[in-house]
């Protein structure tokens, strides 16, 4: 029966390519300040780059900074990569990176609204609210998640870095509890790539679970220090994520393959 | 200086109450699952309960749910808000629950869409990303957070009851944070009424804060209780929510001011 992730690893193979476009139309970045601007940025950015990406990520807030314009134009961007999609005859995950987490009757609502009105096929989601307030979005196994477990930014260790009673940081324990709830192949993580002790940890608690991997490129994390400690045992478990590296490039086309071919020499060179 | 929650003050004082209105257009609330039968629900119960409520919190996923209607629904439902206040001759503050969280480029587009393009006074976050997470939420000293810190679900205890190396479980070390950093006055907590235990380990943490305090009626916090150990020494400190207990009445005036006055009991017998 597929699940979130096996759909995504027929992806990965069909385009051998681990890299995930970020759509993150930021005001600075935009012609003008407008929803119809961050239209056509993201439309751009998904025709130029969809061969060579092994999924989208669009970010809520750079939409629902347009209020309601915003959101239609989010409904039509992942539109437009499903027919983009069938276009080119492939089908490319959609994962809408919105970081939500509520109790169960509230992350009813935000399921539905990824999943069912705005058709995405996955959503980032913070763990602190514990295992019931992401069961809404798992109960469906086609459908996944990525949980936050330590993040790009340098306030991480704020609350990720704690050192629990057992002996482990908190970030180690969200992948332990990550790894044991995924009983459905539809649980991933977010682990930057900036923190590449952290991420060794992490792959270490969780083996098999496929991570979200933010921060390279604008960020600082380097791309082969994370995937040398990040790939799973069977080359796979990474999405790399870029944004910026990608959209505020001349060329985004050639930078989506330039990073495409970066990351697939890197898990060539791993190989041997 | 007017801080946000000099602000919330005010409004406590002069309408003697410490009772927030939960806006939540629940699905199966409205006649029909429609933009429209929420802004007709919202309308409704501030229309009702305005001069009782301490605050209103409109909870952004129910109006997410109905996509870029419902963005138009949750603005114009902020803005009956402000006119209701002015009508009144009354500002009552307006708390987006939305419980947010991201890397600092994506939190400065989540607050200019809460703040400036649909004008909440404050918004409920997530503390997981730390504290650089938060600053683009706070820098303006008249609007507020509510970071969340213990909350009403069952599975809250997942991560926020581990405990620390420090012997401090991770709600009250939240609560420490949240204590220092509120230095410009616009710091808050969310701590559920379902939990009373750690709600007093909260407020021994973190004594000049206030409280969100969800939990009460439908969930099955108990209001006194709650309020033994959730008060601050002067009496205020706590902003009880009541969501459905309220709109799932056929009367939500009449629960509005029950509610309010019940508060106003306890608080009046706590002093004695």
């Amino acid at each position: 029966m597929e699940t979130f992730f096996s759909f995504l690893e027929k992806r990965v193979d069909d385009c051998s390519s681990l890299l995930c476009v970020g759509l993150d139309p930021h005001i600075p970045d935009l012609k003008e300040s407008s929803a119809a601007s961050a239209l056509d940025f993201c439309l751009n950015l998904v025709k130029q780059t969809a061969p060579y990406a092994a999924a989208f990520k669009p970010n809520a807030a750079f939409f629902e900074v347009f209020g309601a314009d915003g959101w239609t134009v989010l409904k039509q961007v992942i539109d437009a990569i499903h027919e983009e999609s069938n276009r080119l005859g492939l089908k490319i995950p959609i994962i809408l990176d919105a970081k939500r987490g509520d109790i169960v009757s509230t992350a009813e609502a935000y399921a539905k609204s990824a999943f069912e009105n705005l058709g995405a096929d996955c959503i980032t989601l913070s763990p602190y609210l514990g295992k019931d307030s992401i069961e809404p979005f798992i109960q469906n196994q086609e459908k996944g998640i990525f949980l936050l477990c330590k993040t790009s930014n340098p306030g991480s260790g704020d609350l990720q870095d704690l050192i629990l009673e057992s002996g482990d940081p908190l970030h180690v324990h969200v992948a332990k509890l990550a790894q044991q709830w995924n009983t459905k192949n539809n649980i991933g993580l977010v682990v930057g790539a900036t923190h590449v002790d952290a991420m060794k940890r992490v792959r270490e608690a969780a083996p098999d679970l496929w991570f979200l991997v933010p921060g390279v490129g604008t960020q600082g994390g380097d791309l082969e220090s994370a995937m040398r400690v990040g790939l799973r045992q069977d080359g796979h478990g990474m999405l790399i994520n870029v944004s910026r590296g990608i959209s505020r490039s001349d060329h985004p086309r050639k930078a989506a393959v330039e990073l495409r071919d970066q990351i697939v020499n890197i898990q060539l060179q791993m190989k041997k």
